[in-house]
Parts: C-alpha cells; structure tokens; sequence
C-alpha cells in the first residue's frame, strides 16, 4: 500500500453500499453457502482419491477437452509442476514466459529455486507477446508459458489467429505450450470458442477457481493422463497432496456451476464500466475496450489526489470504485474485475459516481 | 492394500456399529460442525495476512513456547521448508533423520527433487535413534530431524533424558534440531512436560492438526522470527501461500480446543486396548506399554487369516478393530490411534469382541 490516505480508501471502500468489482465480500459466507447443501455424511477425499475430487476432476477435463485433470491447491504449485515436467523431459532447464507472468514477479523465484528452471522473458513488460517473439526464442526452450488474458497488463488478449500460429510454430519445434488460464472461463466470449477449443492448441493447462468463478482457492492442471500422472507425483513433493481438499473442491464445484456461463455477462459489464471510466477527464482504461471481465484504470494524477477522490465518491454516492489506488509513473492505476456486485448499482448511482468521479479529477 | 479379502474387511468395518479407533468417520461433518458457530462475515485471510490465520499462529507460537509461528496446508511442506532453511544457513545439503521418517517414505523424495538435500539415515528401521547414532553423525550434518513419537515404529519414544543429550550435542556441535512434533500433543503425557518445555529442546518444531487434534488438516512450523519469516517465504515458492487457508484454520481452531486435553485419556484407551490384544494368542503390540494413543499390532498368522478373523468379529460383536491389515514378514500388523470412539463402546461389546479374536486366531 502507498501513501497514509490508503487506508482511509480501503475503509471508505468496505463501508460504501455499492461496489463495481468482484462477487462480494472474501468473507467465510462463501465457504458456509457452498457447504450449506453438502451432506455431512459425505466422505472426504483422501491423498487425492475418493469420489469428491474424482468427479471434479473428471467434469474438468471433460470442460478443457484433455484426457486428464489432476487438482491442486494453488496455481502456483500447479504451473510451477507443469514447467519442471516439460523441462524433464526435453533436459533443458530453459522456459519462455511473458516478463509480468505470475512465476517472474509473485513466486519469489520459486521456480528457480525448486526446480532450477531458468526462464527466458518474451516481449516487453507492456505488451503482449507476439509471434515474432516466439520465433525469435532460443531452440532450447523447453515449453513457452502463454497468460490468456495477460492480467498485469489489463488482461488483454492476443487474435485468435495469433494464437493458433503460436501454436503450430512450437508443435513443429518441440516446444510445449502451456496455458496460463487462471482467467480462461473469462476469455471464452471474446473468442467465441469452447474451452476445449482453446485448450487444444496447449499441452497443459491450468486453470483457477477463485478469480471468475469466486470459490476460496484450488486450481485444476490438465493435459494427457501420463503428464497428470507425473503431476500427481509432484504435487505430493510439494506438500499439495493434502490428506483433504474438499474444502476447496466443493466451493469451487459450486461456484464453477453458478458463475461460468456469466462470463459474457461480467465482460458486457467490464465494457460499460471502462466507458464510464474513459469519459472521465484524466482517465483511461487499459484495454480501451476490455476483452474480459477485467481491465486496468490509468490516471494521470497523483496517487494521494486519485484517493481523496474516491473517498469523495464513494462518501457522497455510496459507490466504491476501487479499494486502492497504485503509484504508476507519475500517475495512478488500479484494477477493476466486474462480477456479480456490479448488478446491484443502481443506474442513477452509477452516473451520479461516475460524474462526481470526472468532476473531481477535473 | 494386499489381499481380496480387503475389501470386504474394509466395509464390514465401515458398517460396524462400534470401532476401536480413531475419533470419527472423514466425513465433511468435520467442516460442517466447526463452521457452525462462525459468523459468515468472518473476512477471510488473505495471503498470510489477517485476524483469523494470525490468530492462530500467535496462539500455537504461545503454546509451543517459540517467538513465531505460520500456518502452513501439510507438514511435508512445512518439513522440507524447515531443512531446506537450515541447510542454507550452513551451507551443507546433508540433514539426519530415522530410515522410516515421513520425508524418506512418504513423500516421493521431494526434499531431494526440490531442495536437493541429502539425507543421512541414522539407526536402523526397527528401533528408535539413540544418543549413539547422533555422536556418530557426520558433522556436516546441518539439521537433525527427530520425530516424536516414531510412527512407523509403533509410535515410539525415548527417554527424556537421552533426548536433552542429543540436544545438547547437537548444540554444542553447530546442528540444528527439527522435531517432527506430527503427533507432539500426544507425546505430552508421558513426559508430564508442557509442549513448550519439549520445544526448548529443539531450533524448529512442526505439529498437525490431524492427527490427535482430528482436524481437516493444516499444519505449524514454529521457530525464531527469522527462521519464521524465510518459511513463510519459502511458504509461496512451495505454492502452500493460498490466497485463503481459513477452512483448515478454523477447523484445527475448532478440534485443538476440544481434544488438546484428552491426550492422557486416548492414552489411557491406548493402553487398555493393548492389554486386550496382548492377551489374545498370536498377538503382540508395539509398544507392548503404548507411551502415546497409538500403538502397531503385530499378529503371526498371514493376512488372509487375520482379515477373515476381524470380519468375523466385527459381524458377531459389532466392534471393528481395523479396517486393513498388511503383510509383515510371514505375519500381518497394523496401526491403531485411540481417539474419542473407544469411549462409545460398550464394555461388554469389547470384551466380547477380543474374546472372539483370541478364538479365532487361536
């Protein structure tokens, strides 16, 4: 967090009646709604047998069209795993991934130091990466890691076109392709295309239950039944292999049910709410026109004026924009996810924040 | 599991209105009971952070007597993270443990596969680590782990005064001591030592919630602030750093409160179950005095045999006694944890049901 005022932001935020991200609130209602139906007499899962984690896994794989599915408890684990298979099997220690990829700046080099993998960064930190970059890697590289969307930069997303060239460029050179997809369910509008559409163009797939979906954690890894396998193995290596996940299993089954066919639906949300944005004086959003639920907020003001701002709008409209604001350049930003709350905002309070907004950084 | 019989023994016991061990079925009970007090409004934790996971680490850092301690989703991470920590610090990949230690049959060889460690087995297979084996102990041994009490052994412990020499050595030569405290709580009655009093002994300590405590499951490794804080590091790199650990927090919460001082009791059970299985024909315990709730039971007749007996006693007198046996040597064994079941067994139901066994094997 930046400056003194941030805190009185994040308290302003929790306070105001309204909120434009997110589901709702983190709070343990979302463990004791799911679990609510549950019959107590259920039988846990055990060291990942058991009927509870073997049904999810199968409708997972079922939904991303691989033979397999294997859960995890984060996709930190999983995609840390996914890596070190692929780097194993061709012997090269070398991976490609964008320079804003979770593993680069949210893992503490956990993927160097576990498993000595050494990764090479494509394209610049701003930009997605392009065909140009993965043509241009080093032949060594053992699997390139793609982020559908790319969050830390809006959560933009490359032609669909682009993707299928990236693709067929590293079947024909031995390179795996691995799907960031901690924000799949999310893409499948844009692109117009199933799941398992998209899923067949990577060999291994991860994909999260608490963005989108809004369960409390987990993380499904796909791929063939050998690569699941040996996923298995180093999920227990890594101290994932949990004697019980039904916890996160039975929310993020619940939640998968309610919220995946949305998707379309929190996008259209995204898109009106990053035109509101973008009328305002000083504001641009990133993308434009967001592609997915999600997109970045760029303003051109200090950090401490963009948050006595929307202490301003949230006290005298009761709608929270955001939580917190982040120094950027000599300017802000935030993110913005749009999921179930944005629904709950009346029209006229909705207007009357966003007016107040451009007013105030005016 | 070993023989077609196993299957049939497995569920017969399932349907047996009484069983000697363990505190209940792994149903999601477990969850649904410790839940239903907690206010939904409850905020989640959030990577490490917030009252409810705080709370917990500050409470478990009292109750072992160490100035910190984090939560951690299974002790085979928080394990490894310990080693690996004091490796590091003394620049030697070379750690000590018992042939039958967690990490050398359980876990896949993660600690080597990750961390690259190397392990030094110390004592042979059957017996406890003696002062002995630790003199003996190469001395670039960075870290000696010692498990209290032994599992794989029947659930064995040393004296206390061969393990306050071992400290000392350790001590005066530069190693570390981790104890592996899976089943610590129940160690406690027979030491007539407070945890906090076993703890001093060693530099790190990992205890379960699962075990005696009968959560879903959860783990603390506690140590100096440093020491807590590199794990916790290292906590993220493993994947373990979930955005929401609350549902194995509350639940360890929940069962800690209600069983932490029933120790001596499943002790006492323990031992009262031993008696009765040592005075049936072909039968001895390991321990023949279980020192803790648990104990093995050796039986000289194949598994097949010892199978058919226990089905037939659980059909005649309602009590299953185990739901598996395993092969071991020419005979069979297996593990048996005293919890609050014991208690809801009528006298006369056990006593009819070891009377039947010693016939049976007779």
């Amino acid at each position: 967090m930046y400056s003194s005022n941030t805190h009185s932001l994040a308290s302003v935020f929790q306070q105001a009646e309204y909120k434009l991200g997110g589901h709702g609130p983190r709070n343990m209602d979302i463990l004791k709604e799911a679990f609510a139906s549950v019959d107590g007499e259920t039988d846990a899962d055990m060291y990942g047998q058991g009927k509870v984690i073997g049904d999810l896994e199968r409708k997972m794989a079922g939904y991303l069209g691989k033979p397999s599915a294997v859960f995890f408890p984060s996709g930190t684990m999983a995609q840390q795993i996914a890596l070190r298979i692929w780097s194993d099997r061709k012997s090269s220690k070398r991976v490609a991934y964008h320079p804003l990829s979770h593993l680069e700046i949210h893992e503490q080099r956990g993927l160097h130091e576990l498993h000595g993998l050494e990764p090479v960064l494509l394209a610049d930190a701003d930009r997605l990466i392009r065909l140009d970059d993965v043509t241009g890697m080093p032949e060594d590289v053992a699997c390139l890691l793609l982020e559908l969307p790319q969050r830390e930069i809006g959560g933009q997303l490359p032609a669909y076109e682009e993707l299928e060239a990236i693709a067929v460029h590293c079947r024909d050179r031995g390179i795996k392709l691995h799907l960031d997809g901690a924000r799949l369910f999310e893409v499948l509008p844009y692109y117009g295309k199933t799941a398992a559409e998209i899923c067949a163009l990577f060999d291994s797939v991860y994909i999260s239950f608490y963005k989108g979906i809004g369960g409390i954690a987990g993380a499904i890894l796909a791929g063939e039944s050998d690569f699941s396998e040996e996923s298995a193995v180093w999920k227990r290596r890594h101290g994932g292999d949990l004697i019980s996940l039904y916890p996160y299993i039975v929310t993020a089954d619940y939640y998968f049910d309610r919220r995946v066919d949305k998707m379309a639906h929190y996008w259209a949300g995204a898109e009106k709410a990053a035109r509101l944005f973008n009328a305002c004086r000083r504001v641009v959003t990133v993308p434009e026109v967001p592609v997915t639920n999600m997109f970045h907020v760029h303003i051109a003001l200090p950090p401490e004026q963009v948050e006595d701002a929307l202490v301003s709008v949230a006290r005298a409209s009761g709608v929270g924009l955001s939580s917190y604001v982040k120094p950027r350049g000599e300017g802000s930003c935030f993110e913005l996810s749009i999921g179930d709350r944005l629904d709950l905002i009346p029209e006229e309070k909705l207007e009357q924040a966003f007016k107040l907004l451009d007013e105030t950084l005016g």
